[in-house]
């Protein structure tokens, strides 16, 4: 039995749809951003770094999504959901899915949280000016490079594609013209329709 | 054999540490960045992100260091430098290497990389003048919550030694009283008296 804490619209979402893709027996807790209650004691118990996601697990628990996926790839591996045995296809999943942390999700972070690297309001509002530049760069190069088709990988599914699809979810917000990069977006529709994702993102919105 | 494509004071020395663990056969190639070579189209085609490291292996060509130090790991189990067969403490380990490349490292990289995120000058200054708070933040966490100590897991060395140590090595230039985090700084001269990791440094200097 494993607790994910999640909030809605974070990435959070990728580990929550691997954890449906692997038939995994959880439960979800929702960490309310509004309250601000992933900064209080009882959750920064759980996760000192403040931020979702983070699973419990029965030896104990685990942050950083990357991480989160391989565990829950290695934890069923009848789901096939990484390829286990072979170094370096292992490799280049882990390389995108570490391309996804820490630029893309860090370019698309300078929009609403700003605040990690700069104090000065102005900043701040130039940093959101470049978000639309940033993000649309390394979606760029998801769609001409590292997205494979019609999986990130290729013909087969792995936690790549749970993970793309969650940081594609803030393209337009983002300010990224969505008829710039086809591909993710018939990749995002893909994944859109699978009745698991639907239910994955209903619980979440209702929780 | 491989190839590790490297500059010197980048992240790109922990790979090498790792290779140099790993006692693999590899040669070395800097990329010149004050010719902005990482820019130019033969480096592109190696590495399209226009970053180090990238690593040249007779299958292809991988990026983004937590998937290298893996690689690295996996292609040579003899040197048990991750859990391989554990996989709730190699997610430990992949949280700790996540952690690095998408909070550390890019806490650190607002100090001289701020273009990625913004284009305001006046905002890269405002940038530069929080990396002491927000480095000096993850530190602390490294310090007091992360690093098991003597190594980062714990008794047994791993591929989070020659991250944690790479990254340790901008604490001052970053604005970061050592003083502060005097488990990092122990760790840190713990890796640089291992003979491999001179000669590592100072092959990456003579290039």
């Amino acid at each position: 039995m494993f607790t994910l804490y999640f909030a809605p619209h974070t990435c959070s979402l990728a580990s929550h749809i691997a954890l449906e893709d692997a038939a995994a027996t959880y439960v979800m807790k929702r960490v309310d951003f509004a309250k601000t209650e992933q900064q209080k004691p009882d959750y920064l118990a759980i996760n000192p770094k403040g931020r979702v996601p983070a699973l419990v697990t029965p030896r104990g628990i685990l942050t950083e999504t990357p991480a989160m996926l391989v565990f829950i790839a290695q934890s069923f591996p009848k789901a096939q959901l990484a390829p286990l045995d072979d170094p370096f296809a292992f490799a280049e999943l882990q390389a995108f899915n570490s391309y996804l942390c820490s630029t893309v999700h860090v370019a698309h972070a300078h929009r609403m949280r700003g605040h990690r690297w700069v104090d000065d309001p102005a900043a701040i509002i130039a940093m959101q000016k470049k978000v639309p530049e940033s993000v649309g760069a390394c979606f760029d190069l998801i769609e001409r490079q590292l997205l494979r088709g019609p999986w990130v990988m290729g013909d087969t599914y792995s936690i790549a594609d749970p993970y793309l699809f969650t940081l594609a979810q803030w393209l337009e917000a983002d300010g990224v013209n969505p008829a710039r990069i086809p591909r993710v977006i018939e990749h995002r529709q893909r994944m859109a329709e699978r009745s698991i994702v639907k239910s994955a993102i209903a619980e979440e919105l209702a929780a």
